[in-house]
């Protein structure tokens, strides 16, 4: 007998149709097994595909600057619709189902609405229904705040909901289904030679999500970090015969000391880089010209951070006049204009020149933990790019990451050099 | 300063831009009043025109014989909705304003999911938040059972909920609005001449409600007589400037007492009959050769009542054989399906000869407190309809109505001849 928590995402649950596949994936999944034992299941789940956009239009529409603790009631209702009709499939599937609202449980969060983090969850009466052979159905992205009010936990918050919910009862596994079957090399939509792979370390898979490999949302990777939490990814688009997490197996996201114990048993290879990503949200902003003095640096970036605007990759040239030099950065292209607004604002402040924007950049980034024990990967990387002639703006290096910023144009060419550079072509399918 | 609880149906909810309008409505209810007090306002609403009826579905398409506790975490959410929206829209009009949920309130009901009654409403937050000046904005339908999950009050409950807030803040008024502007004294689709009534009481609403007068749900009028509850029906389609409480009074449902009252004013004519209902929805069973016996009337009955089925009138004829009667009565159009399984499956129990069914028929109801101290109302009805022809098939009568059962394609023209006959044609509108 395991414990398993299963997500499904909104693609997953578009329709009753849908939600019927997902079931069937479910009973197996608690289905008793040869050995006589049964596991037990919960399931988070997303609001159907579209829902939540539409949910937040009727918001704008009713409010353009919404209360949101009234925002959180009206699109915390599409997940708890899709829990309720789960718990009826599952119903007519012959299986003892229930759903769990995130009032009920509850899943405790700060009273940040519409972006509250879960602090608790009390798993008593879970645990107890668990224990009956209750498969329990419990709405993502929702939580209730200490003064009695629905939160929610923002975009892509399910999840989050998921790898806490793991956390909380202690599962052996966090099964994330989602519309692809795993985390790939890169993606296969540019790279027809792209892997699955087998494991990520969560280390790289913060890397691989926070640069733009959409399969899991950054935040539940730290979670399950910090608790963990052995999450799974797969896909819930298999055959209905398949017995989907044992058949069709996705990438598993693990502890650094896991993945060593893997390479050890030959179960994976060992990789100085693991995957390639490329990001095309940010935009670049240089601003020319400013005093090379102290604090003025600070000047441009505190009023951005004060605004809740991420800055990226900075660098800092030196300017063509003495005393004077370019700062370069970017910030995602949502924000360009706010920013720039901002800066304008503090033009007399910082003391710029010019205001020059690009939203036609494009981020790449080469992860894998492997890099902590091996030197070269970042100078292999500048030099396959040059070979091909792609101009390299900036630069940024972690401990397991160096992404550089190119031309957006180049971004195919640019994955797909250095995914052959770092050897993560599939073997069987090389021409 | 009074206490008013304000209530919206499905069409006034229907959309953002609607919801803009009952705001405004709402608005001008709660607006500061030339004394300097305002009016302390609670507003219960429904779903969007249609909402229920999807996630009905979906329910139906998840499982056939849906568990009614899921079935009510999914239908629930429509009222969820519209609550928090009709919350923000208020506020983008300068209101404060704030959602009360069924389980926050909470509103307690039985555990009869699907068909809940409210058995208590906490009052104690809601007061408190009416006190510091904030629009209550409550989901009707929706409620919370013993065992902590939601429950809802069966289609239609809006009105019931509505209400039953009214009863449980000691409102001063509960304005029902619709999408008719009052309570005629007869369908005006039907008779031009219709006119709306100032005021008609408890007992004659039940009335003209359970025979087809579409303006209440039956159970709220009642509710509303045991808790003396003052309930008024209006239209929320008023112009935008009026204060529509007061500008375009509606139909107020009231008391003996207080009717008595209002004649004594003149405020109203005294009459013998209200108004005139239609019922298209029923059907008629004949039973035919059914044994002359002790029990074989309850032999026919006993299982239509176990199976839920609502029979409303029951003739029984002295049958052309010596002991051997035909059994007419009428059912919901919607069950005569199951009534005939049900009656088929009992033929050697019962011992009836052949089964006859008719939907085409149609209840015609005159209506009227007057009648308990006039006699004459019945016979002036079976006169009338004679006159013009009309066969009556059946009659049933309480102390202030009288039914009669005609074929349905009579119904506009028995309509019109009852609502001449009993003088109610509106004088001004005379030829």
């Amino acid at each position: 007998m395991a414990r398993i928590v299963m997500k499904f995402g909104g693609t997953s649950m578009a329709g009753t149709e849908r939600i019927r596949r997902v079931a069937n994936i479910v009973r197996k999944q608690a289905a008793l097994k040869p050995d006589g034992t049964r596991d037990e299941v919960a399931v988070v789940v997303s609001a159907m595909a579209g829902e939540t956009d539409r949910l937040v239009n009727f918001c704008r529409e009713a409010n353009a600057l919404y209360d949101p603790a009234e925002y959180d009631v009206v699109v915390a209702s599409g997940e708890q619709v899709t829990s309720g009709l789960l718990a009826l499939t599952l119903q007519s599937l012959g299986c003892k189902a229930r759903s769990w609202l995130g009032w009920q449980l509850p899943v405790h969060t700060i009273e940040a609405h519409a972006k509250a983090r879960i602090e608790d969850i009390d798993s008593e009466a879970l645990l107890e229904s668990l224990g009956r052979g209750e498969i329990a159905v419990i709405p993502g992205f929702q939580g209730l705040s200490g003064d009695g009010r629905i939160t929610t936990l923002g975009r892509g918050g399910s999840d989050t909901s998921a790898v806490a919910v793991a956390a909380a009862i202690g599962a052996d596994r966090c099964d994330i289904y989602t519309d692809v079957d795993g985390v790939y090399t890169t993606d296969p939509r540019i790279v027809a030679k792209a892997r699955k792979l087998k494991a990520v370390t969560y280390e790289e898979m913060l890397e691989l999500a926070s640069v733009g490999a959409k399969v899991l949302q950054t935040r539940s990777v730290g979670l399950a970090m910090k608790e963990g939490v052995r999450v799974q990814v797969l896909s819930s688009f298999v055959d209905d015969n398949a017995t989907p997490a044992d058949a069709l197996p996705g990438t598993m996201i693990v502890s650094e000391e896991e993945m060593n114990e893997l390479v050890e048993k030959g179960e994976m290879e060992r990789q100085h880089v693991t995957g390639i990503a490329h990001d095309k949200n940010e935009a670049k902003i240089i601003l020319t010209r400013v005093p090379d003095r102290p604090g003025a640096v600070a000047n441009i970036f505190e009023p951005l951070a004060k605004a809740s605007i991420n800055v990226d990759m900075i660098i800092q040239n030196v300017g063509r006049d003495k005393g004077e030099t370019d700062v370069t950065f970017t910030v995602p292209q949502a924000d360009l204009a706010r920013a720039q607004a901002l800066l304008e604002d503090q033009r007399g402040n910082i003391g710029f020149n010019r205001i020059i924007t690009d939203s036609k950049i494009a981020k790449i980034s080469v992860v894998g933990v492997g890099m902590k024990s091996h030197a070269g990967v970042a100078s292999n990387m500048f030099r396959a790019l040059a070979e091909r002639g792609i101009n390299i703006q900036a630069i940024t290096t972690s401990e397991i990451k160096v992404s550089v910023l190119i031309d957006e144009d180049e971004t195919e060419l640019a994955v797909r050099v250095l995914h052959t550079a770092y050897g993560l072509d599939a073997k069987d399918e090389a021409a």
